[in-house]
């Protein structure tokens, strides 16, 4: 017996017949004799209809309102995946966000949680009922609907895990775990059996986007044991899809977990730049000020009194970053602005670099191997990143996907 | 200044267009200087399509499970229109069931109706804000949702205007007021500018279908002033609409006010039923029982010990009364049961008939003057309504409306 939390993506309630799918598959789990809470997204397809009408109405909506509007979604699927349950025979009720209640923050849009008073669902599904949970929305101070925004229903699911001390959340997605790197790029890439928290945030967080960062920042604060699998794999086969564990319980830890790769990037290149002390703060408060997400910086050594900084941003950031720049261009000092957006990050993840020497080497060799130019180079402790042309991309990930040793045999 | 309630059905906010129609209008009524409460019906369409997907999962779904889809129905236009209003200017929030909170009795699919905690509603109509409220659902005293059955939203409308104390109640429909007759079989029917509560709930019982029945008797309950009016009237004219008013407010009193007529009537004759106390019991204890709406009744003066007995429901319960009678034969003791589908029931309506004479016998007469046979008769204090055969609506229609000077000039 054992308390588990399951999460339903939009795609897999996305039509009647799916949500047919979900109610047997929560009854079997029903039927290992385990307490069940299930977070589900809207219908596929409910929310973007939503979304676009309050931007129709008007661009400048009040927060609120969008989130009293778009918060319908999930109490649809709520409603109707528990008449499904109990049309197999399986006690079931839905909960809105408020019923709960899920408290959060005011911010609405974009609303972080803070309590789950889950004492009253912890006592029905001992009872043996399970509890449809509406992911992604909750209940603001203000008595109003509030929702987590996009792809929140993850953040719900291991909230609620970590509020019901369950001991496992599972996440059914449209993939079957977490790979050493992307299939699409290396056909020998190997699903990982466990992952560290630390490593999958590094891997989310560079482009391998199985589980929304903010739900894995909160998986390993609370130390929820999360499990990423697919909506057609056999849930009763430990082996199957990824565990999300605690460092210490990777026994046998791979210097190397993963590579990851971002498409996304943009760099940014001050020339001449007066090599003085708060000048960079003079680039990046601005920066910061506009809300835009700094990566990697980098700054050269100065020659005759001035710098050259490099340092990369969001690519859809591009526009704003040149406009700040432009305009604090007096302030800063600057004699030329450089762009590119054609580069790619590639990063090397791993907790057992922590302990081992020489894993950065092994990637610079490895690209000098291919003829593939560093442009940018940032490392943290359990990461190694780069920048590197665009259309290096897939050879650089393939390439140092063998050198770590992570084909699959 | 005034204090309104205006209330828009599902096709008045059917797509966006149409809800910035309604933000114009609520806005055109705001600069009257009046405080507005607005409720909403879901867009066309979207409640039946929840009832539907409700319906596909189980046809005997939980009804709690239902009320918390269909509702969802509701709260998306009322975000939408709130955002409609703040995009002209008009300061609105939209307010779900649950948050007023407007509390129901636990009757999920049908509830009625308690209490409605109206005070802080009332707080921020007063500061210049319009309260945007979800139609056709409250909060159970289960803490969930609850949903008052369809075109429960007329229903909500009254309700909070009695609660909010509200000067009017304005009905937004696509017909612009209550006429003498249906417009569609006599086109010299007239448009009442006032009509009684008891005219109106004659009315509409009897097939007038303008306002949805419990909103009537509500409104008549709690004094509210009614009016019923187009979409697309001139809302500041007095004299568009009709206004549901108390008896009393109506100075001149037509003797008759209204013709109405129903088609989906079917009579029941029970042959030879034995002439003894408690067999109208056993006839009607079964059919209430099996929640059958019997209407008119006649029992005919006892021959050799036995009587017939001559009844009749709503056509869509025939099949059920047929079985249950059946059953039921033993006991009851007739010889033979008759139906008949093909029949019609015409009814005049006036509060002015408690003090004149003769009302029935004008009926009578006209019709005999129409060689139209009479097959049931029944009275009550403001209408008397006869079953004639089907095929004689429109004449019957007709001609009484004539007789009882109704035409328009």
């Amino acid at each position: 017996m054992a308390r588990i939390v399951m999460k339903f993506g939009g795609t897999s309630v996305a039509d009647l017949d799916r949500i047919r799918n979900v109610a047997a598959r929560v009854k079997h789990q029903v039927e290992q004799g385990d307490q069940v809470a299930v977070v589900v997204s809207a219908m596929a397809g409910a929310t973007n209809q939503l979304v676009a009408w309050c931007q129709a109405l008007s661009p400048l909506h009040d927060a609120r309102e969008y989130d009293a509007v778009v918060a319908t979604g999930e109490q649809v699927t709520t409603g109707l995946l528990a008449i499904a349950l109990q049309a197999i025979g399986v006690e079931a009720r839905s909960w809105a966000g408020w019923q709960i209640p899920l408290r959060t923050d005011d911010a609405h849009g974009a609303a972080r949680i803070s309590t789950i008073e889950a004492a009253e669902l912890a006592r029905r599904m001992e009872g043996g009922q399970v509890a449809v949970v509406a992911g992604f929305q909750g209940l603001a101070p203000d008595n109003r609907i509030s929702t987590l925004g996009r792809g929140g229903s993850d953040t719900s699911a291991v909230a609620l895990a970590a509020a019901l001390h369950a001991d496992r959340c599972d996440i059914y997605t449209d993939v079957d775990g977490v790979y050493t790197t992307d299939p699409r790029i290396v056909p020998r890439a190997r699903k990982l059996d466990r992952i560290a928290y630390e490593e999958m945030l590094e891997l989310a967080s560079v482009g391998a986007k199985v589980l929304q960062t903010r739900s894995v920042e909160l998986a390993m604060k609370e130390r929820v044991r999360v499990r990423v699998l697919s909506s057609f794999a056999n849930a009763d086969d430990a082996a199957n899809g990824t565990l999300l564990v605690d460092e210490d319980e990777i026994v046998e830890k791979e210097i190397v977990t993963g590579i990851a790769y971002s498409r996304d990037e943009a760099k940014v290149t001050l020339r001449h730049v007066p090599d003085r002390p708060g000048v960079a703060t003079a680039v990046f408060g601005p920066l910061s000020d506009a809300h835009v997400n700094v990566d990697m910086i980098v700054q050269n050594i100065s020659a005759e009194g001035t710098t050259d900084m490099t340092f990369t941003i969001g690519r859809t950031d591009l526009p704003r970053v040149i406009d700040c720049l432009n305009r604090e261009r007096g302030k800063i000092g600057f004699t030329e602005l450089l762009t590119d957006k054609e580069v790619a990050k590639i990063s090397v993840v791993g907790v057992g670099m922590r302990s081992h020497a020489g894993i950065a080497n092994t990637m610079f060799r490895t690209l000098a191997e291919k003829s593939i130019n560093i442009q940018v180079i940032s490392t943290s402790e359990i990461k190694v990143s780069v920048l590197v042309g665009l259309e290096y991309t897939e050879l650089a990930v393939r390439a140092l996907h063998t050198a770590y040793g992570l084909d699959a045999a």
